[in-house]
């Protein structure tokens, strides 16, 4: 690292230009300024940290920063809200080098770019690993947001997309290199080794999915069972998931074999996927399918119901039920 | 690290409850959701990393946390904007015990509730050594942040408070210990090391300052020199600086001659002083002054004047001038 704080905040302002509408002051005071909206507020943070949310060898700059940003539109989307600001923390080692940071820059204003979000502000340190730490501020209608906690006994479970995607890609770039290469001549590890660089945050489909009268809403960035478990928590009910109906990455069905995984054991505890996980009344899941299916081109599953109780049970095609542990991608707990 | 990520945010959860009016909703969700005030928010983000920005032996959990609350929260000083809501991002060791992370969190609350600010989110993650991001929104009265690029020539350079003892204290922690635990028994030895480790946001200072016409302002978070070349430079104006009336810590001229320190170059060059640095017509300096005092007991110097080019000039006693280098706490320069 041969530039000065200064030098690399005019190097990544150079790259997130601030030319957006609401944006009253960006990049390079003290704080950014905003215009106030009409609605409510919505802010998230997430930070991501080199050897345990990625490897520098294993992801592009550019990928980088767009996931960096990417998982907190997440978190805007599963509250039915929309993007609107980001600020970033960045902990960079002296050895990287300018020009990877410029990608990472680059990478995250793509992201912000595509939400039509506004980069306004942020803070660079040296420290002895990579560390990023993106804020999101998002906005509402005043009481619109959907929580976690407002799912009812008799709901719908939905889910957008398809799941383990992301772990798949994880299982490919740990698995020895030579089956790697050949896994990435495939298309199906192509889509494996994307899901996992380049998450897409369901912002749209977050926000058909409240007005389609979500009663719970959260992303899937730790698991189906940890996430649906946290959901069941925060809304004192139980959910019965039929294992059937879990919509399983296709990439991930072609790809099993050959890396030695189970599909459905990813789908259900492999986290990252960044789906949203939603509660509907049960006559409200056509019309929100029919909505997804048109304006976005993305599938919605109906997995299961919620019910009374406190426990997760996982329903077999033969029907019979057994506890679907809420075993996710706990970064506490993995690998420690 | 004995507790899971949930039980760890669950623990933080009971320290910071958000029980604060505009909070719509709190920790806990996959945002938080706040109701937008009818001016302009405000938004900053600054990190604190181990190794870096503090050691854990040398600064209290509980102080560590208040820290970097306060440091975001002098961001939002230096625009004369007032701080609402605050968001964390950790990063934290398996080896941290429990108790560590509840009293960072008890810190981080009680500076929050210092400034009547609430808590409302977070992240938790696993990483090698501990990084803290914290995210603080602000209001302000739409048009009436108070931005660096604003110093017209002919200003008067005022700061807050007195300068260098957050310097000083960082020496004493450096010095050996039989000096350190000497220094410490002594009333300037403590003043020095509570000023590194609880510095003071200046909220009501900036917007007072704001209110007698403030033209600029910044937080002096990297040293007078480093952080009034960064004002002049986004002015597009030079600066003189009459050394005679930099105001030096009383506690490090106490201290200087035991510590082997030069007062007058910690006052220029040391960082973390977190007091507020503002350009001001000359003739509304005695009203600011007169309002400081009265309201906050504050003292306000009156140390230059803004001057048309590019440079930043120290005028010593006899009226000579040099020029004054910007060599701040660089977090990139510094050991590097």
């Amino acid at each position: 690292m041969e530039l000065s704080e200064d030098e690399l905040i005019e190097a990544i302002r150079r790259v997130v230009a601030d030319d957006h509408p609401g944006v009253v002051l960006g990049i390079g005071d003290d704080a950014a300024v905003v215009a106030a909206g009409s609605g409510e507020s919505v802010l998230t943070t997430d930070m991501l940290a080199e050897g345990i949310h990625f490897e520098r060898g294993s992801i592009s700059a550019r990928d980088l920063g767009a996931k960096a940003v990417t998982v907190n539109v997440s978190d805007i989307a599963a509250m039915g809200a929309s993007p609107r600001y980001a600020l970033v923390s960045l902990a960079l080692p002296p050895e990287v080098a300018a020009a990877w940071v410029v990608e990472l820059a680059g990478g995250m204003r793509a992201a912000c770019d595509e939400h039509a979000m506004a980069l306004v502000g942020g803070d660079t340190n040296r420290a002895p690993l990579v560390v990023i730490s993106v804020t999101v501020v998002g906005e509402v209608a005043p009481g619109r947001a959907v929580r976690r906690s407002g799912a009812r006994v008799g709901d719908a479970i939905v889910v957008t997309g398809e799941l383990g995607a992301a772990a798949g890609g994880l299982a490919l770039s740990r698995a020895d290199p030579a089956r790697a290469a050949a896994a990435l001549s495939e298309p199906w590890g192509r889509a494996l080794a994307d899901a996992l660089a380049r998450p897409v945050a369901r912002v749209g489909e977050g926000r058909t999915l409240a007005q389609a009268g979500a009663t719970a809403m959260i992303d899937l960035s730790d698991g189906l069972a940890k996430d649906l478990g946290r959901l069941c928590r925060a809304s004192g009910v139980g959910a019965r998931v039929e294992l059937a109906r879990v919509p399983i990455s296709p990439a991930l069905r072609d790809g099993a074999d050959v890396l030695g995984l189970d599909p459905l054991a990813l789908a259900l505890g492999g986290g990252e996927d960044y789906e949203l996980l939603a509660t509907l009344p049960p006559e409200a899941v056509e019309p929100a399918r029919e909505a997804l299916s048109e304006r976005f081109g993305v599938r919605l599953s109906e997995i299961g119901r919620i019910v009374e109780g406190s426990g997760l049970v996982a329903v077999d095609a033969e029907g019979r039920g057994s506890p679907l542990e809420p075993l996710g991608w706990d970064h506490f707990a993995r690998g420690s």
